[in-house]
């Protein structure tokens, strides 16, 4: 029932997404009015086939704070796609409604994995070299060393899980000013400290500057929620001024305009490649949750539900779970190094 | 002598920036070793015309520290450039030095201007309405909210003096994570409370967010000196990977090919467009410096001159002058804010 237009986009994100995994069982319960899901499944066999309604008449709005949908939510739709993954009904939740209150109904039902504190949203960027995942871009607006350490363990976990290959040791790199050592605020330079120095067997690579997203220097980009949102939906507010500006330039004269039309399969490649990433998974819970754009269109939608699929029929989880060892190795050293730090 | 290039790049975009402002008069001071930039300028008339050599020998490395700078930089080219402005032989500088140096030597030289606590690095940054001033970037690593307030009331003067017209009332809006009053941390709710309700005559916003700086949505982007750097510098990233992109799109196939050809006069415009902002200008000092990119072409070092030449005839000092009034009633409001929620 979530993000800007509900079910029209949902199911038919569905169909598509069914489409682009052709081959792998994948099959769907859909959480919300039951009138209208089944409107929209008429019009997609495929979709029809593979789904179930599940019906509530609750929802959770747009402006809701996280703390009202907590006491509020139980038995809306967002909960209920929740609750299902805990009840073992499903194996991952998709959803374009309220973040905030997506993160809060998820940390309560789902519960943190391991000794990892906070769940960090991931966004996987587009560059030169491939993928670049950029975490937190949302969900910790304020993060100390530990956090970043932590999202650094989470962020491999995840590059390997969704993007890598066999034998996947991605590189990880933390998001700074500058590349020389006494850069940035006090909480990079520690986390910096951590990761070089600690016993995690991270492939990490240091400081990387917001260039380097783009340029894929890296494949795990590390930092706190406020600079992560703000580096995301800049890139998201530029790729949608290139692609004005793409048109404009092409539409300029006649003889642009031919052109455009002779290179259009080649542009449209190009505006594929731009769009802003379809999904952001919620990493660090005992369970796949991926939050959609609000304003996703179904093609967007498809490529949440793919990243929800992927993430978890995938390793991610058994990974988080391998890595505990170092990972409260490096809690316990970055909560000494704070401490010795304060 | 400053930058990847010294001599070279800086005596073409001295040419470059008399050809953009022919009509104008300008003239320059050249700091530096003389026999090198008397070589360069033996290929330029017209930047020879209008320059003045003036011999050091001494230069500042790229990777000398701030307080290094401070101690040895005495009669270095980059010194000798500020104290030139102190002195009255100048009206602005210009260097593609050692940004922590240039900061540094130029608030010694020239001190702040009026009630002003510290400089701010501004960019100029293109949006499908026009340009807009995104300030701090990479000045103040943190910042509290009287010095975000300080940065509106100079990206304001800033606006004005550079890319506004007469009567010019610009928008300002801090960057943050959302639009609602309770988002983000205490230093971005605190300067949105300053700016919303104290007495400071701005035409202020309120939040917005990474997207909205290539929409235009304001005028002028307030942030701190971390997020504004990474906001920055995840921009040029893009910017480099969408041309890369472009190309690789327009050359996929021989149609593709043939149709680039055709929309060459409009792709071209693109480029202009889409390339960084050349020069960026610390805001705050009693006189104009403007620091350009250590990477920077000579079109981009012209871009920077021109800026600085801007600046220094335009009202920008004299709008900081008459701004002082209510500057002080802001940071007045602003330590008490601060101290009330502290």
């Amino acid at each position: 029932m979530g993000g800007d237009f509900g079910p029209p986009v949902i199911v038919h994100g569905v169909e598509l997404a069914l489409k682009r995994m052709s081959g792998r069982e994948v099959r769907f319960l859909l959480h919300g009015d039951e009138t209208r899901i089944a409107a929209e499944l008429a019009k997609y066999p495929a979709a029809k086939a593979a789904s179930q309604i599940r019906h509530t008449a609750q929802v959770i709005a747009g402006d809701e704070k996280p703390a009202q949908a907590l006491r509020r939510g139980k038995g809306s739709s967002m909960w209920n796609a929740v609750e299902a993954i805990r009840a073992g009904e499903a194996d991952a939740a998709v959803s374009s409604g309220n973040t905030g209150a997506l993160m809060a109904i998820s940390k309560l039902i789902l519960r943190m994995a391991g000794g990892l504190e906070r769940p960090a949203i991931v966004a996987s960027w587009p560059t030169l070299r491939g993928i670049t995942a950029l975490l937190d871009v949302g969900a910790n607006i304020e993060c100390d060393a530990a956090q970043l350490v932590e999202f650094a363990i989470m962020g491999e976990a995840f590059y390997c899980a969704v993007h890598g290959g066999p034998d996947c040791h991605p590189t990880v790199g933390l998001l700074n000013v500058g590349s020389e050592d006494q850069k940035g605020h006090e909480e990079v330079r520690e986390a910096h400290r951590l990761l070089r120095e600690g016993q995690i067997e991270l492939n990490y690579h240091g400081f990387v500057e917001g260039n380097d997203i783009a340029k894929g220097t890296v494949d795990v980009v590390v930092t706190d929620g406020f600079t992560g949102n703000v580096a995301l939906k800049t890139g998201e507010g530029l790729a949608r001024f290139f692609v004005a500006s793409l048109k404009e330039a092409l539409g300029s004269s006649l003889t642009a305009k031919a052109g455009a039309m002779l290179a259009m399969g080649g542009l449209k490649k190009l505006r594929a490649k731009l769009e802003p990433p379809g999904g952001g998974p919620f990493l660090g819970l005992n369970g796949a949750v991926v939050k959609s754009h609000g304003g996703a269109n179904a093609r967007s939608f498809a490529d949440a539900i793919k990243m929800a699929a992927d993430l978890a029929s995938s390793g991610y989880a058994g990974q988080i779970a391998r890595n505990m060892d170092r990972l409260s190795i490096a809690l316990k050293q970055a909560k000494e190094g704070v401490e010795t730090a304060t």
